[in-house]
């Protein structure tokens, strides 16, 4: 058994790394970090968390526990700041560690970069692409697991200059905290593009393709769940050849049959993901649909993969990998 | 006073295009064609329509009864075989005289254009871009008036080869009719890609801009209102300077200040458009968003506004311009 | 004309309020009271808002604005605190003026009421079944209203004992505030009963009643719009007679015909009422069901209806009778 | 092993049972019955069910498989007129067996039984409060498994005139097939009661606590999960005692602590039930919120609950009894 922390336990991220955590035959949890909720038992998160969990604890004692895996779900600035432990598997949900030039950060997330020098040695991890080299993770956002699952395996097949994604998402990616822009009377019968042009996830998708690419994120009135429809100029290639080759021994990407697009109530509340691939008749493009779970491969869920890659262990120990059928 | 007759009354766009006629105070209703509800009152369709207006009857009875404006809310097929009534003006809300080219109908909908050679005779016609020229009018589809709001002032500034339309839209733009892709447990908590690269408002798109554009559709968990997200590469010029001129004298659409999205909440229930312009840093790509209400300046609005043109009065009578302010 | 002043007109109702003052033919706007806004242009508030209205001011600036006619949008300690200015008719849409017993404040509202004597000089006005009786009117709660338009009129003929009212709300009756319950990730895919047995609409629907009713609310995945099923065992009587003498002469509240049931989607966005009359046939219980907009008739519609009254004015000016018809 | 065929297995509740069915570890699916898509792959109904599973036959074909466990999923009617196999257990999810007097039907279901005599030899079994009692097994309505869950321990503690039921069901509560009110332009933004006084789970409510109960069921714009709130007079004793007694021994209904309300989100995607109690501090009406999903312990999940039972297994095999965290 491996010993398990989670900082940032109480918000949505964290408390799914808890979900998967709790599934997990070869984790137990030691410490729950949580500022708001420090000295409450884990049932004052959730009635259904009983007593054989430790009560949250300060963020920072959770993280001085000695655990061997900790899963900082903290903001972006917050876990920048963080001192990894030594020897412990560290799995970063924020995007603190995602881009390897400190000097991105203040234009893509508003603070200078406390350790620009140690971005080095985290890697940035969707395991289908490229799994976690070390033991400091830095699991990549929700759009950018999404566009990067749908372009990743096409990128040099496809025309770079062409390429847009339009990507939209369940409130639930935006965090609990509230918000005007999560308030539900915002959110129904609505649909929002946000950060037009200047969203964080945008700089992690230009790293990983090595190109840069235009991306619109648009807020759903959808509680989970994350769908990303991508637009490029095929080169040359069997795209499909390509795409279903990249996923073929994995069992948490689908590549869908042709004709059959991805559908959110697949990959609710799971780990896994669904590729369509299509191709626009009137103007040649290729496009690329994708879906996940915005709180699940999007976030725990990947988390929970990278964590077992880093253990050496089954990369699907703990993930929720069937939804139900309806 | 104008008379008027709607055929398929009882569909949701029929039922909007009578909630205009009845606010406007030139027109007047001598018909309401419905073969669903033939014989019944109108109050059968809505428990707050009472004994002014005619009972609903057959379609083919409507169309004969000379009303001096006909307004066709049926389907594509359906409207294509009409023989319109000498002397009326005729605003079909349907997508049968949108495509000047028969030879393109049965690709996109499905069926041979029986009156081909009368296709020259319908004017296709969004108010702002390109009035009426005479009284048979094909009223545009509810994603082309978004797109074409966005794009057609700036279609000379813009590489079209660049040109990606991802459009949203409430479940209202299926029509009333019970299917499978409109059933609640399907809408709900999902968002869906639908005709991707064969949607039939394609087409038109390409017929007003002069070249084929990259459009795919979504179907949100909304019950009005229609996003549409539009991506291109700018060649030259201002492109700000082209939408402000563009919509400089109508009170239909409103170019928003520099910064400021769209919102469905601001267009629903209304005939207005919205339309937000913005730069994508990283690829310098412009990203042009349109809001609308798809039963509103997507159908009923539109085709009320068009009805008015042909009429010779004012394009604003009888249209919904302002939603409640939350 | 007569002039207004709005306290706390950044709010879902008074931003509500304001939409039906701009629409009325015989008031103007003085002065927008935010504390949140103080100095900023009404666009801000909304981008359809334009230049001719005054800018934000600091809501005790605003009270001191000499307007005719002030509409107090604010929390319901803050409202209670106020004095109002002399000659002014003075619209509290908070629940500080509601309760005739200041003895009931620090059970159901959490505070001491400041002012207890002057309780008996505001009057409690559902204009269908008590107009305002002076300048200075409470306005009814959502809840209370939807209840006791479903029930006054036929108070006599029940069972005091029976009466259970469950009724159910979209997210704008708990205001514009971001807080947990608001927050769309709790809001969607979900309903939730709360403050059972404690909501502070009980004790002015049993004031106005002369008994107490057992109240639920319930929060609904909905942006706007209430409805209340009131359940009751009749004494005698005839019911459906009570009720539609009851509202024979206004245009605001409609009894629908046997066997139809209200809508949300025919009184959302308007300031009118729907009411059903049902028997259960296995107990013979009455179930009578009111639909309301709760930022319309519950909130915005009803102030100004208040405030027409109060001046003397039609009852109806200014306010929304009619929504889209689909 | 035992082998299990399912009619109707292409309807929603139809699919949930294969889904609990394909997690069970002593089940075997031999035939899935399905008229519109017999001759289908499995996959014709959901695109993650592979070639291990048979095609769809005909229901008759289904029927006559000779599976040891038989799940019908068929209409009301429909079920009335099957004749059970010889030594099969059938679990019938639809009310053709729940009612013991035939002479209920014609009222509430709208036909003739067509087997009165056999009814006698089917057990109503909510295996909480009454496991089955032989093969051939009525699962209980949605509805009425809430609202028995809520009342059944308290029957005898409650003033039996007092009862009122007011339950929230998600849409997919009313079955896949297309209609009015299932199509989501009507149940978005909406709140429904219907068949108000005339609901067909009103006499297996009635027969299962010995007396009828007002019961009013209403539509909500969410995919699965149903809320009852039951209203009642308490005469005398410890209810949260009876409560805590009754399920003391499941781990499929949680009665959660003083003042925590049941919430759709923690038994959404689960077979598991939650239920809290209230006092109505003015009326003194207890109020007992049950929770549920509607097509997990209101169908499927019961389904196989009872189907364990009968085959002498542990009732909880193949059960989902945890939601995600979040």
């Amino acid at each position: 058994m491996a010993t398990v922390a989670i900082l940032g336990a109480s918000g949505y991220s964290g408390q799914e790394t808890l979900d998967r955590v709790l599934r997990h035959p070869e984790l137990e949890v030691v410490a729950l970090g949580s500022d708001s909720l420090a000295g409450e038992p884990a049932s004052a998160l959730d009635v259904r968390l009983n007593g054989s969990l430790p009560r949250f604890a300060p963020n920072e004692q959770a993280l001085a526990a000695g655990a061997d895996v900790l899963f900082v779900c903290l903001g972006h600035e917050r876990a920048a700041a963080l001192e990894p432990p030594p020897e412990t598997i560290v799995v970063d949900l924020s995007g603190a560690h995602r881009l390897h030039d400190a000097a991105l950060y203040p234009a893509w997330y508003g603070f200078e970069h406390p350790h620009p020098a140690a971005l080095a040695d985290w890697s940035y991890a969707v395991p289908e692409l490229a799994p976690p080299a070390g033991r400091l993770i830095a699991n990549p956002g929700c759009y950018a697991t999404a566009a990067l699952l749908a372009l990743a395996p096409l990128a040099a097949a496809l025309d770079p200059a062409s390429v847009v994604v339009d990507a939209k998402s369940g409130v639930s990616g935006a965090g609990r905290e509230p918000k005007a822009s999560s308030h539900a009377g915002f959110v129904l019968e609505n649909v929002s593009p946000y950060r037009i042009g200047r969203h964080q996830h945008a700089p992690e998708i230009a790293q990983a393709l090595g190109f840069p690419v235009c991306f619109v994120p648009h807020l759903l009135p959808v509680r989970r769940g994350l769908l990303a429809t991508c637009y490029a100029q095929p080169l040359e290639g069997d795209l499909r050849g390509l795409l279903e080759d990249a996923y073929a021994d994995t069992g948490v990407v689908r590549v869908l049959p042709a004709g059959v697009a991805p559908e959110l109530a697949r990959v609710q509340h799971t780990d896994g993901a669904e590729l369509g691939l299509f191709e626009d008749a009137a103007t040649g493009r290729a496009v690329i649909v994708c879906a996940i779970d915005n709180l699940g491969k999007g976030a725990a869920g990947q988390a929970l993969q990278n964590a077992n890659l880093a253990l050496g262990l089954d990369e699907t120990l703990g993930l929720r990998l069937t939804g139900v059928l309806v």
